[in-house]
């Protein structure tokens, strides 16, 4: 009988508070009492993206945010910019496609990280380019992209900047005004530690006043029907899951406490101890710019990935994450974000290791904690 | 310090096995565990619904259901026929207006039921409409529409039958397969006594058939994406609020432990007794063909709506809804669907009788309790 350890990059394991706070019998939402805790919500949202801006709290999945940003600033027939480098990118393209917009599409081999100057080469070839569509963390790959840098390079260029930090906002660096992204999509089920079903999307004043130009291919997800219920006591025009916005205040007060730089310097940490203990053991880090909320581990060939996987979660419970698309098989993902701790990053290398030599794979049990506590103490840069 | 009391048509009280369920810590969701919950649910649901179809969930509050029935089964310039009897209708033609599709509507005075005639006139009127926009209870009004009487007029055209059941599904009787509905909307936070994030969307066979046809304007609310993944071992195409749907296979089983048509039957009594112990205390009933789920009462001219509406909130922690649209200070509504049962519909009567003595209103203090006494017991007959 393990303990259930969730180490997957999303969902992530959820505070108590916010847990109890889920099981409180319902109250109405159109209310005084829901609509200041809904303030609450929404400036510690903006504290975690870091914009004085507007940030809508939708009720869907992050694909649901992802839509909203797509429909409401590109128009059907318009062109847009795909910087395609993982599954998640991908979903970009698809959104497109169904609603008619032209896609061009920047393709990154996946673990690799998008290149600044192709964005800037690709803008320039394309002027009519209403908006590029990136990703911050690409939790299919463990790529954290230089988000900073895109976002120099499109705010260059007449086209928005959009990025999906469904998985990276709230455990990645990422600071919306002063980088100049123009919209930006959240999840609930990843560093900001709630299960599934709310999706966050933060606009930039540039970003509001495209809108309006553009006959959105929306209602459900119409970011303006959202906006205009945030003036004053703030609202929203369709019932909102409520129960999870009332869990996810109780979060944010966490981070807030805690400082979102600390929560950002916390995860590269942490990052910089999976890989130095994951490469202690002999495993292979995927990504060739690792993001500060997964690690992605090369499975070697001749290891049977999926009795790997299973035994991990059998004996002790951990549940990492495979890989997904082309990478199934390939790779496996360990998530560092939300309230995974150091002790649960040495507890799953030491799984690792134990599951491996179990496998009759050959390892110097120890090596993965030696080196991962070596990071943590600080006793080596942070140069790996 | 009353106790909470939430009477109102959504949210609704939720039981708690899944209030607790929802407490506890999260686990992953592409998982054989979760993909047999989800089975479970999905029987539930279309158990509930009366199909042996498909039902759809979606991560969404039910205007995203809503949403999904008008993208996936009617093209950008098709026609759509809107059964406008409420504000919750009119939702219908604000959906159909933003994805480019006529409407033609068949305007009804709220509070007044839907004519089958009417629509059958319109139908012959508009050989071409592609789909019939109705619901089935108004929670704007507290109308149950006579969905059965106005399925078979649909049926002899070749429109679609689309119902928001949003709030009436699970509560008031309706038989999917055996009406021959098309497409049909529940929301989670009405009848299935979840907390608000889910909508459940049940296609018929012929509804699937017509949507091949269409180029549906919808990626997150594309059925068919949803559709594909319930063969076999089901899943879900985004991630879904899954531990809600844990919570929601908790609520089915004691709905299938009950029996639908008991469910059905209870609402039914409890409307019966709470409309008879309204006009026992001078109180007038609102909607002239009353729900089975939800009564609305006709706020007095020289009354206070706002003051009594408040004091029943302070006095006994009991949240009625109030009016909404152009029933604002006119009407309130009181919800008996769930686990509301005789003693909370007492309950409310007696402080309805005790607000409005405390504000110098002529009130006989018992009569409410005294006459939906009588209907419980089953002292009167049907025919109120």
């Amino acid at each position: 009988m393990p303990k259930y350890r969730l180490m997957t990059p999303g969902p992530t394991q959820v505070p108590e508070d916010a847990l109890l706070r889920m099981a409180r019998q319902v109250t109405h939402h159109r209310t005084a009492e829901f609509r200041e805790l809904f303030a609450e919500a929404l400036e510690g949202l903006k504290y975690v993206v870091q914009t004085s801006g507007d940030v809508i709290v939708l009720t869907s999945s992050g694909t649901g945010g992802m839509e909203s940003a797509v429909t409401n600033f590109v128009p059907r027939g318009g062109k847009a910019i795909v910087l395609e480098a993982g599954r998640f990118a991908e979903r970009w393209s698809e959104i497109c496609a169904a609603f008619g917009i032209e896609v061009v599409k920047l393709e990154v081999p996946w673990g690799e990280a998008v290149d600044p100057a192709q964005v800037a080469a690709l803008l320039a070839d394309h002027p009519d380019a209403v908006a590029v569509y990136g990703t911050l963390m690409e939790s299919s790959t463990g790529v954290g992209h230089d988000v900073k840098a895109i976002a120099e390079v499109v705010r260059e260029s007449d086209a928005l900047f959009v990025v999906d930090a469904i998985s990276g906002g709230g455990v990645m660096e990422c600071r919306f005004d002063d980088w100049g992204i123009d919209v930006l999509v959240i999840g609930s089920q990843k560093a900001l530690m709630l299960p599934p079903g709310l999706a966050f999307v933060a606009v930039s004043e540039k970003a509001w006043q495209r809108a309006e130009a553009v006959d959105a291919q929306a209602f459900y997800f119409d970011l303006k029907q959202y906006r205009d219920k945030l003036a004053g006591d703030p609202d929203t025009p369709f019932t909102p899951a409520h129960t999870m916005i009332a869990a996810l205040a109780e979060n944010l007060r966490l981070i807030r406490r805690e400082g979102i730089e600390t929560v950002w310097e916390r995860a590269r940490v942490l990052g910089r101890a999976t890989r130095a203990g994951i490469t202690a053991i002999g495993l292979e880090v995927f990504a060739q710019r690792p993001a500060d909320g997964l690690t992605s581990v090369r499975l070697p060939d001749d290891l049977d990935g999926a009795a790997f996987l299973k035994s991990l979660e059998a004996r002790f419970g951990i549940k990492v994450a495979g890989g997904q698309g082309h990478l199934k098989g390939k790779i496996f993902r360990i998530a560092h974000m939300g309230i995974v701790d150091e002790l649960d990053i040495l507890g799953t290398l030491a799984a690792i290791e134990l599951v491996l030599d179990q496998m009759g794979w050959h390892v110097e049990l120890g090596a993965g904690a030696t080196a991962a506590t070596q990071v943590l103490a600080g006793r080596v840069g942070s140069a790996v």
